[in-house]
């Protein structure tokens, strides 16, 4: 099997409202159109099948993104562009999904909790801001940004376009491409 | 993509120490022989990924089942034979999953509860009839046996050489080999 038929998990992760879902999305597309196999594993769809009843504490966290590392996996080794688009907050547990597996690459969706909360696309901020929302990240829970992410866009400075130029060139230079 | 490049979920189901495991091992095998991409989902390493906390209460059950499904799912619409060795008691949960992915492929291992006792592989019956597993499959809890699986294997009647023999020509049958 060539590197190029190879399967790999691209991890995105950042704040609520950086622009995960958007550019996994276009990513997905763009792979498509190279005649890669892509899933999307997308927070909400994911808690909904895979972590129901799970809350936002740490452990619940960790064990909803190990799970979705768990199915990743599975997808990648078999030739599947298993892309996750989940905010992951915590450093140790996405690094702890980094050891799974060798094909890894993680993208830091970087932009500042200022233009989130400005954006608020979801008016999430707005309620966690008011109270309303207990442990919601960045406002009322960590986040702890990667130290060395293979890609890291911003989406205050960059177009979407720009942002995912910016990814498949790297996975280019990558040799996932 | 021809039917036999397609993937596929190929769903075991049947008592504890029926040979669901076994089975399920012999038969990726083969199919990996035959240049098939294989996964297994065994109940319980994925009891240990994806349900860690559940019990085996019917709703406990059912929701540990569906995960399997949707990960089965996943697999197969990406090329891959996902097969599937969890107990499954309930008919209703697996005709659910079912209703989920069109190449769905049933395998009852038909195997007699006495033979099971009988056998005790895993030395679990023991413990159940003397009442130290509650909800244990067959002794103090229900096993739904399907209406219309598309195969059945009958482990006492047959060698395990007989019942995978039975399952690939079923599948060749059915266009997916």
């Amino acid at each position: 099997m060539s590197n190029k038929e190879k399967g790999f998990i691209l991890w995105f992760t950042g704040l609520s409202g950086a622009g995960k879902s958007t550019l996994s999305g276009l990513v997905a597309e763009e792979l498509r159109r190279r005649g890669k196999k892509v899933e999307i594993l997308d927070g909400d769809e994911v808690r909904e099948n895979l972590s129901k009843g799970l809350g936002f504490s740490k452990e619940d966290r960790d064990t909803n993104i190990k799970r979705i590392g768990f199915v990743a996996k599975l997808l990648a080794r078999n030739g599947v562009v298993a892309i996750t688009a989940a905010i992951s907050p915590y450093r140790e547990t996405r690094d702890y999904v980094r050891s799974t597996y060798p094909d890894f690459v993680e993208v830091f969706v970087d932009c500042p909790l200022e233009k989130c909360i400005e954006r608020d696309v979801k008016g999430l901020y707005k309620k966690a801001l008011a109270g309303e929302i207990p442990q919601f990240t960045g406002v009322s829970d960590p986040y702890e940004p990667p130290l060395n992410p293979e890609i890291v866009v911003k989406t205050h400075e960059q177009t979407h376009e720009e942002s995912v130029a910016t990814i498949i060139r790297r996975l280019e230079e990558l040799n996932y491409l």
